[in-house]
């Protein structure tokens, strides 16, 4: 078994696990940094490992158009091109197809899109996109999935999820090296939908289950509706996880709720726009009240940028647009999120979660100037 | 004494010293990166002490215009500020005003500007540039000069240098803390006028005798000519630091002639557009050639950009515009010119700087695409 649970909580869903993957072991709750193009934003290799990130995130689809599978084969798999020697999980692509490429065209058999760089065609099936998952080399291949817009329609939402799934089926059986599969848990807003998606994932097997379809524009009560109508109907003994999410609340809620593993751009994408996350919500580090202040970023934060460098000297750094600002605020909003997970997993462990996660929820909302 | 020969060669002027500031012994000949605002562009201080970095520059223009000297002096000074423990040296900031500043009215009193950023009014005297430089904290000062343009008159040239020498004794006198203070060699490309102004420099007395008004956009010539009508005219027991150079075979050259010191913004800046500097001339990383090579940017390479990525894996950064690649090419380019300065002083050491300077100018000259 690939999955281990390792101790689960009485008043809540939240469960201490443990995956097992070809390049290592992962404990769970996660969080998993996202190396788009294959680099975590303004951030090495050597530095994720020193914050002690488990697992990252490459996206199939970015890799696809650029650099292009020819060079990822060139350069035996993405772990070897990137030098990241940890877990890797891509996505099917599929997200990309529908959110960036142009000229898209979904039939039964696939999806035909042009690139967003230059418009090259191309076309990419279930079969097509674990292949494609295979030259990467990922620990954790995802199925191909349609991910519906939000707000959807109930019509379209349920023949979309039916298409899915057979696209699920296809890339079950094209999957055929050690690589672990997730499916994809998809239905929109409609708990039916999302029963009937769970309930046909699980009768074709998947060493895990990601709930997809959230994290795009729904409000946040829909989002946990999302996971608390498919989390009942996935089995207890295999992954789960909510993709593209979330704010640190999010998570801490959606592991009250069952979830495992995460994914999110956040952390990065606004550490370059110079905002930072902290336990009490986040703060702009351009604005002027921070330009004497002496301390880091965040008191108490044992991040090599806390570590090292004030507040008044991050935001000098930011307005100056020089990189070593972005490049601290990256290493500090990752290791936030890291060590939210890591502090997520001790108190599972020492049975205190339900208490972990009312002050840290509480404390968060008192002040979140970004309003993430 | 702060500046102490270590060796001197017969074959040439090169020669290998040891220089004593408040933050550490520097050995020379050696490259100083440039912080221009508080920050090696794309490196941490961290980077700086692994790639064994001396000393470092800081741009006392852009640190008075941004952040301010109240927070400088709120931070106890740039060292504190920037968090690098090492020496720095600090320009007076009379090239950026002359360069980068708007409506500059230069009197005899001292400069008048608006700044660059959002044009406040601004003054800086030769007293006011030594008290900035004191609040700055640097190891090193430089006097307030003016650098005039190339090509220029001899009549404006020799009136600059009389007043540049009349600012260069005010500086003198403002300097009384320990500071090490360098008086600027200026006279543009005339040979009496470099002597007269090293002559008078020395009769003043300074720690060191920076060669100012070369990179100005002048030929190569005239820039050697522009150290040699000067050198022989400086005390042998005193660093020379020439001014913003130069190419990896004009600083061997400018050894050879006599030079201690050197600043240059060619190694962070050529990286951000994708070059780096290889023994054998410039590559060009973003070419399609590289894209499938798997050997570091340079064969035999010990930076830790080459220690662990390959050609391929920068190429494709460079070309995702990933902030990595820039970190990469940056650590790669500041090795390049640290490590060149390591084997120019072994081999002054070694007595064999003749053939060491023949070679290396030699097989950079025969491959250089992006001729600099």
């Amino acid at each position: 078994m690939a999955f281990e649970l390792v101790k689960t909580e009485s008043s809540s869903k939240a469960r201490r696990g443990r995956l097992t993957t070809a390049h290592g072991v992962i404990e769970t709750p996660v969080f998993m940094p996202v190396g788009t193009q294959a680099s975590v934003k303004a951030v090495s290799p050597r530095e994720l490992r020193e914050l002690k990130a488990q697992i990252i995130l490459g996206n199939t689809y970015h890799l696809f158009v650029r650099p292009g599978m020819d060079v990822i084969r060139h350069f035996d798999g993405l772990h070897q091109f990137m030098r990241w020697d940890g877990p890797i999980l891509t996505d099917s692509g599929g997200y990309q197809i529908f959110s960036l490429a142009k000229l898209r065209k979904i039939t039964e058999e696939g999806a035909h899109f042009q690139n967003h760089l230059d418009g090259t065609p191309a076309f990419i099936s279930p079969e097509i996109a674990i292949e494609i998952q295979q030259t990467l080399g990922s620990d954790i291949a995802m199925v191909l999935d349609e991910c519906p817009p939000w707000p959807c329609e109930y019509d379209y939402a349920a023949r979309s999820l039916e298409m899915t799934l057979r696209w699920a089926k296809r890339c079950k059986e094209a999957a055929t090296t050690g690589q672990l599969l997730f499916g994809i848990v998809q239905g929109a807003t409609f708990a039916d939908l999302r029963r009937q998606s769970a309930e046909a994932l699980v009768q074709i097997g998947f060493d895990g289950y990601a709930i997809g379809g959230v994290s795009v524009g729904e409000p946040e009560p829909e989002m946990m509706q999302a996971i608390e109508t498919s989390e009942p109907f996935l089995p207890a003994d295999r992954p789960r996880y909510a993709m593209g999410l979330g704010t640190p609340p999010q998570m801490v809620e959606m592991v009250a709720r069952g979830v495992d593993m995460f994914d999110c751009v956040l952390p990065t994408r606004l550490a370059r726009n110079g905002t930072a996350f902290a336990a009490e919500g986040t703060l702009n580090l351009k604005n002027a009240e921070y330009t004497r202040q002496k301390g880091p970023i965040e008191e108490g934060c044992t991040c090599p940028a806390c570590a090292e460098f004030s507040r008044g000297y991050v935001r000098h750094l930011l307005k100056a647009e020089e990189i070593l600002g972005l490049r601290l605020v990256s290493l500090h909003n990752l290791h936030f999120y890291l060590n939210l997970m890591t502090r997520t997993r001790a108190a599972i462990e020492a049975g205190t979660f339900e208490d972990f996660r009312r002050q840290f929820v509480h404390n968060y909302k008192a002040r979140d100037e970004a309003g993430t």
